[in-house]
């Protein structure tokens, strides 16, 4: 069994950032020599998701400002009531007694999901035709790393 | 190690709806003759998802009702004020505006996630007592693709 | 390649709890010899979830109060009117005409999701520097399993 293990680092320049990476994984995918096999994506971080999308703007915008309603920030005013009754009871996240505001993104995290398994086959991303992966950055402006780990034969 | 690569395409009869699969991914497996590993089950759409859950219609009717309320359609009223909140703003995806009314379908996607990883152990799933393996359509009534992808010795 | 797998049954005292398994896992990293390669984590029920987070009982807590609004359980009072709307129209899960009250359970899985899949680097589960591994409980206090199993070279 061949193993290829390739790590990226991204430091988005938006808080909030979707980066297309399909290129990047079949690139790890063509440096493993594996023909079949698998490609595990998972962000090391744990406010950070992996998406297989549309690589299209409209799904991603809709997608932000959804996930807004549904794992509200502090650091901004909830857009609408929903979302305000979203919000942690008594308004703050309990993870910020520690000094962090990214409570918002860590339940983002958990929508999104921090991973994904791409197959391989015949040496190529085993996608449909409008599959995209992206990198999902949802506290960035820092450093944060992505692993790429290729197994097969 | 020994790897088997089997498609499925569905053209389901409804635009939503949940098709039992874990027959399926079996099938693969004992097609692969692997004994100990792992079969790779997922979506080739991004409007299309994977779950593993019980094979009990209360439970895929409470989902889909639930799933309407948290990523909205646009083409039937939203069925009541929390589902109207978590609409886009403004009433309609901006993915749409290329001609598309299935911006619902992406986000439930995410919600469910388009694919799990089944353990395969002497040769058969190695799944729990209740866990059944479903596809399931948020936007079908046309062709859609499958990849199930079975690695192992 | 080598193939490693370990069951590990939960008995929750409390309905809902968060258990860390970090070490289980790399445990059954050990006894596999396996250097290169992946741990899939996964439920063996479908009302319990395998989340990475940080390891901060804040973040917990944030979650499960969450959780229990956008997957209202009906065996508690729903913690404010947006739960009460995620509720099932009339007020009860279809899947409690069996008997059951867990239907909140199979929604909080398929938000959470009942698996991961963990690199294995250099024979250590390659993980970011918050990422620990927790059995999530959503219907304890009865005995509920967990597979692990490691694959690679």
């Amino acid at each position: 069994m061949k193993s290829h293990t390739v790590y990226r680092t991204f430091n988005t320049g938006r808080r909030r950032e979707f980066v297309r990476i399909t290129e990047d994984v079949q690139q790890a995918v063509d440096d493993s020599g594996v023909s079949e096999g698998l490609a595990l994506v998972s962000a090391m971080h744990i406010t950070a998701g992996v998406w297989v999308n549309d690589d299209e703007p409209g799904i991603q915008a809709d997608a932000l400002e959804w996930l807004d309603k549904l794992a509200p920030a502090t650091w901004q005013e909830p857009p609408n009531d929903v979302a305000r009754e979203l919000l942690p009871d008594g308004g703050d996240y309990r993870h910020h007694r520690g000094g962090e505001d990214n409570g918002d993104a860590h339940l983002k995290n958990l929508l999104v999901h921090h991973q994904v398994i791409l197959p391989v086959t015949d040496g190529r991303l085993d996608l449909g035709p409008w599959q995209a992966v992206f990198y999902c950055e949802f506290d960035g402006q820092r450093n944060k790393r992505l692993v790429i780990k290729v197994l097969g034969d």
